[in-house]
């Protein structure tokens, strides 16, 4: 509640139309006639990725993660700073600076500048980055949804969130699963085309089922989930077996960095191909109704939202 | 040793010319016909600033030592991404914000988004700020300073460095100085103006010396100062007395967020007029020469270089 009141409070000092009133992925910045997008994410180690991930792989993640909200905003990534905190452990530091270099040809960004400093001995790492992008079309807010919109996702849900149970031990490892949730793919490849044909889209970080509700409070709408319509992998059901306790458990896990998007019934066909053109599974997992707030069901039986829809604040 | 070590390696993949070779004070990126400047600078409980310092003011400074790049590249403020690691101390939380809000309007710079994260109880601060400026002429680097050239800096130096040695204990209270190290000043308003007519421009975060140096390695020449004309003020002479070590200990000290630049010899009146206009104290204090390092003297008096010429990597 702390926490909320805290970004309340950042929310008042930023009026700019650029910030969106921060309630969205990412500032969106016009500039010469362009439109610049600008994010700005962190991770801290123990809270965001485990303190025995590959350092490699925690380089992958920090720039995935920024490039999935360019991605929701339909931007193609241009560069990136780096905020690094030298650890003492030079063996870790080499591995980061390694990785790094992988993910920023993997997803063709250019390292622009940033700054490295010292930690006191024993603290947890904390990085960041800054990731800039430019939006070739439109940039689509979480506030555009309109009843009788689709509900969209794009890819599976709820494989990284499976892969975190798995590295902690609470199910049995899989590799497929432990990948997803150490080296997120992100959609930066299809943003912006989707971009063109979306009423709203955001990434899916904190979990479908908080972030569909955050979406339809941004839009002031409500959204209706059919859990039996959720996409997920022939991984996570060979590990956890297909029940709704499976569909809830993927549905508020997190870490998917997927695209969840709103759209015109008359853009479905649109969006298949686009889909189909890319190589990504696109899938309408349920409607925007107008009211407020998210409904869930399967397959038409009404389902009671869970307690925990997914990470406040992380 | 190992720190610059991964600073080089990180330079290995910056090989965009925005990026600078990261050797700069931020990153200069021309889009649609406009040039944008990009810094990141994070501050880290106990490293870069007092964990008893007040928390309206390291919100300031975390504002400021940003702002202070943008400032050498010649930029006007345009937006700010904050990176906030919840504490759990609402108090100081709040305290924070109430502060940014008074810095974002005496920079005049919009908060345009961020991250907020929680972190392991215990753990350091760790703030992080990305500044976006624009510069509405030439940005300069650090590597045009030419033989010939005069050295010149603004403002005082060594006021931030006695501060925190007040705040230690080490010295004398004095409200002054220590308000120079809470609160630095930053010359945002005269870099544009200045930016015209220097050959190479930095801002003095680690110290003089070691800026300095890094300046001369950057530009490929020598950079000779003269400590007899280093400006300092009466709080801090009056703290320390006059003195060469008052004055090695000023050189070195860092934070002090002031201009250091180079320029012909034919623009100091102008440089002179522009510093009357801003109400700006300009100071030529030495000279660029061909050949590399850094040599001091004290009015014609050599002066054997200090071990220690400023802060390495924070």
């Amino acid at each position: 509640v702390t926490e909320s009141a805290f970004i309340e409070s950042l929310k008042d000092l930023a009026t700019h139309p650029a910030a969106r009133g921060l309630a969205d992925d990412a500032a969106v910045l016009e500039i010469g006639g362009r439109c610049l997008v600008l994010t700005h994410d962190m991770l801290v180690e123990g809270v965001h990725y485990l303190p025995d991930d590959p350092p490699g792989d925690v380089a992958w993640k920090l720039l995935a993660v920024n490039l999935s909200d360019l991605a929701a905003k339909g931007a193609r990534p241009v560069g990136a700073l780096l905020g690094y905190t030298l650890s003492g452990d030079t063996g870790w530091d080499s591995a980061f600076v390694d990785g790094l270099n992988t993910a920023l040809g993997a997803f063709q960004i250019e390292l622009l500048g940033g700054d490295t400093v010292s930690a006191p001995p024993g603290a947890a790492r904390t990085l960041s980055l800054t990731a800039i992008g430019e939006a070739p079309g439109p940039a689509p807010s979480r506030s555009g949804a309109r009843p009788g919109n689709h509900l969209w996702v794009t890819g599976t849900i709820g494989d990284a969130g499976a892969g975190l149970r798995a590295l902690r031990g609470e199910i049995p490892s899989d590799d497929a699963l432990v990948e997803s949730y150490r080296l997120p793919r992100t959609r930066i490849e299809i943003g912006p085309d989707l971009a063109r044909l979306v009423s709203a889209m955001m990434d899916v970080s904190d979990g479908l089922l908080i972030d569909a509700s955050r979406l339809a409070a941004a839009s002031r709408v409500s959204v209706e989930i059919d859990l039996a319509t959720l996409p997920l992998s022939t991984a996570l059901l060979s590990s956890l077996g297909d029940s709704l306790d499976t569909r809830l458990a993927a549905a508020t896990a997190g870490d998917d960095y997927e695209l969840l998007f709103t759209a015109p019934a008359d853009r479905s066909l649109d969006l298949l191909a686009l889909g189909a053109r890319f190589g990504i599974p696109i899938n309408r997992i349920g409607e925007v109704l107008s009211g407020s707030g998210l409904r869930l069901h399967e397959a038409g039986k009404p389902v009671p939202l869970p307690a925990r829809l997914g990470w406040e604040h992380r």
